[in-house]
């Protein structure tokens, strides 16, 4: 392992299965079972252990995008993996693309298209959001996914380049709209995500007028069922609205 | 483009868009706006133009996973793009992925999981429907899923490879999960699903067993929203139940 | 009973159990089972059996409200039980109350709000559906539900009484919402119905502008849960969406 | 007015309206704006106003069932108006009604249906329940309602009255339900609440074995819609799993 990796170390205590996700470094990571040599990770490789200084023993593992997920820094509230898996499955997302994205906020959208696609390009017009989301898509180890600060309805049309993808989580995407075309691909899709029907309504008229077809606006909604002695239901708490994703083909 | 290869043909005709999806080969296509002569495909390339012999022009576009999933030959109900994408998210697939998967039926969703991950080998009990998948799979162009005719239960101890993820859409899922642990990778997810309360708990049951941890069942339902002159709404019609989605972890 | 009552029979043949509303009269019904003379009803009583000419003896039951809606004449999609059953709790609609109804439609809502009430007044402006809602409610032996054709816009203000709930599903709600305030008695409730987003915002602001308080707008969905041989689960259909739900407080 | 009647008193202050529910009774209320003397009370009428002793005015409105939900005391999470007005529009009650109800729980049930009903019998087997329920259904003024302390299964047979309406909410449903058939009038209907899957499948076999039909289980889900200056959309919480109404008929 190389200085900087993330790695995830998993143990099991009393039956219960703890996790911590941490940087491979010159440094110490304190846990409830003692501290951890991080340095000593730089000899091992995922499958081996590693000793707390107690003699509590961890799993090195390979962390994937939902422990990502799980330990991105925010800036705000990310988009939710059910509304991500939405948009793969619904673009078809492969690892043939290249996708543009705009409103990376904490880039947790952008690191899960660059585990899939060849090239990932977001845009951010926050600096501090962009810098955070940058840290973010290191620390998952993605080089194909480069954020730059901008605004993407002033750049778009220098970008010199062509995307099978485009996806948008900004405030004015119906301004990026028009330009889209310029830049997708033929049998391409753009995709957008806005909270809001007037929102989602303003992007579709703009997609009419772009004379995109196949404009579908979609609602997923997730719901945990819970299994226990008592018995079966679907879960009493469940996750309210998060936002609307219209898919729209060149 | 060479022989054999899915191209889709595009056109517009009164303001709406029509596709067609049509093998390169020595043939011709029958629209109702004249015929195409397919092996002229064999001197195009995606985005050029194509012209049926009435003098309609169509685009010649690359097909992506949604138009497979349209135009893929079935056996059965496929699993629905909602559910694939939860799949995905939730287990973080990734390019870097092998993946096990078995009950292929159609293989819609080995064709999606093969279009990201690395490999795929896909177990199928029934001898047309594995002919079925494997065509489509190779229609699709998808030279890194392998599909097998067998019992997974059988099987799975004596494949002499791991994976990342493990994928099971079987009727009895919950006697493969037993022997998952001995092929799945530290860290990776398995995934299985299922339409009925009954089956979800025996397979959940199994998976407490096998040690398996934040084991969760999810179901995903999805809700199109309808724009139009008269107002905006939630569709009046809607997709009922599909499956439970159940994600372990090793 | 009396000549005109709708009356329910109820046989069981080969186990499934078959249902006919029949009005008492001179006449004849013909079943699969042979023919009902109607007039021996005259003589008969709820829970009383009477014989078709073939010999298949039915129960004579007393009609209920999902008896009368479902078999009603319809003049449009009426308002479906899920959505009368919360209108009638979230205004907890009871035996004292007055009613104010307005777009009877087929009469449905107006009859489940009238087998509650002491009193409704309903408002139709099309002359041929206050027609076939006057009948449905005769039918339902209902004579606390008076429909008349108007404008109820044009005559909210003369009315002369006062009401404990009023129930608006007409196009232009929003223009009878201001004259609400006039004919509610403190503490009662307004409930509009509307299937669209556009609608209820321009209702909502007139209720707002009117004063009116707690203000909520709710969807209410209904799910089957199919119990088989196979398994339990959601039922694979399900119905989409009917209506916004607006409830304001005077 | 008299003694021991809950009365509500509403003000509006800086533009927002507040209320509290009161027993008129000798006794002081303290608000915010300063204490209103109770026993004033007695003199006035529905729709009159009472000043409060720094001089903030109030009205004086009659409570409607949705108060009485809000200011009842609970020994429990009590059905919730969405699965209350399910089981009203789905048995169609009415004011002709005769109601027996088990599982009376803080009586919210048991009060929504006296409002409506002719008479209500509500079983409850846990003495202090039913001492809370009764004190509950006394403020309603509902004096329909009759609580009885003591097990349903017990005492069911020995009823010597019949019901059009049986509503049972108890963890022992399923042993009701053989005991049905012989207290409930030709036509009338039956309905049990349960949270879990397993419970509703036992009840649900218990009632195909005492031959009642048109058995449906529906689940009901309410979603309130926000509008705000920043757009619309549904709220971004959301009201979980409550229960499973199953409705049979005799």
């Amino acid at each position: 392992m190389k200085a900087g990796e993330l790695v995830m170390l998993k143990t099991s205590h009393r039956g219960k299965v703890r996790e911590f996700i941490v940087t491979v470094r010159e440094d110490e990571f304190h846990t409830d079972f003692g501290k951890v040599d991080l340095a000593l990770l730089l000899e091992k490789d995922f499958g081996d252990h590693i000793t707390a200084h107690k003699g509590q023993e961890f799993i090195i593992q390979r962390p994937r995008m939902p422990d990502f997920f799980n330990h991105a820094k925010r800036t705000g509230a990310p988009m939710m993996p059910k509304d991500i898996g939405l948009i793969i499955a619904y673009t078809g997302l492969n690892k043939n693309d290249s996708v543009l994205d705009a409103g990376t906020g904490s880039g947790i959208l952008a690191m899960y298209l660059g585990s899939i696609a060849k090239r990932v390009l977001s845009y951010e017009v926050r600096e501090n959001f962009a810098d955070v989301a940058r840290k973010n898509v290191m620390n998952a180890g993605l080089d194909n996914v480069e954020i730059r600060c901008g605004d993407i309805v002033q750049e778009i049309s220098s970008l010199g380049e062509s995307f099978d993808v485009v996806t948008l989580d900004t405030q004015d995407s119906k301004d990026v709209v028009p330009h889209v075309s310029g830049i997708l691909n033929p049998g391409g899709f753009m995709v957008t995500y806005s909270p809001f029907f007037e929102q989602t309504k303003e992007i579709r008229d703009a997609m009419a007028e772009a004379n995109f077809y196949d404009v579908r606006t979609i609602e997923c909604t997730e719901r945990e069922i819970s299994f226990s002695e008592r018995g079966t239901r679907p879960s009493t708490t469940r996750v309210g609205h998060t936002g609307f994703i219209t898919i729209a083909r060149a």
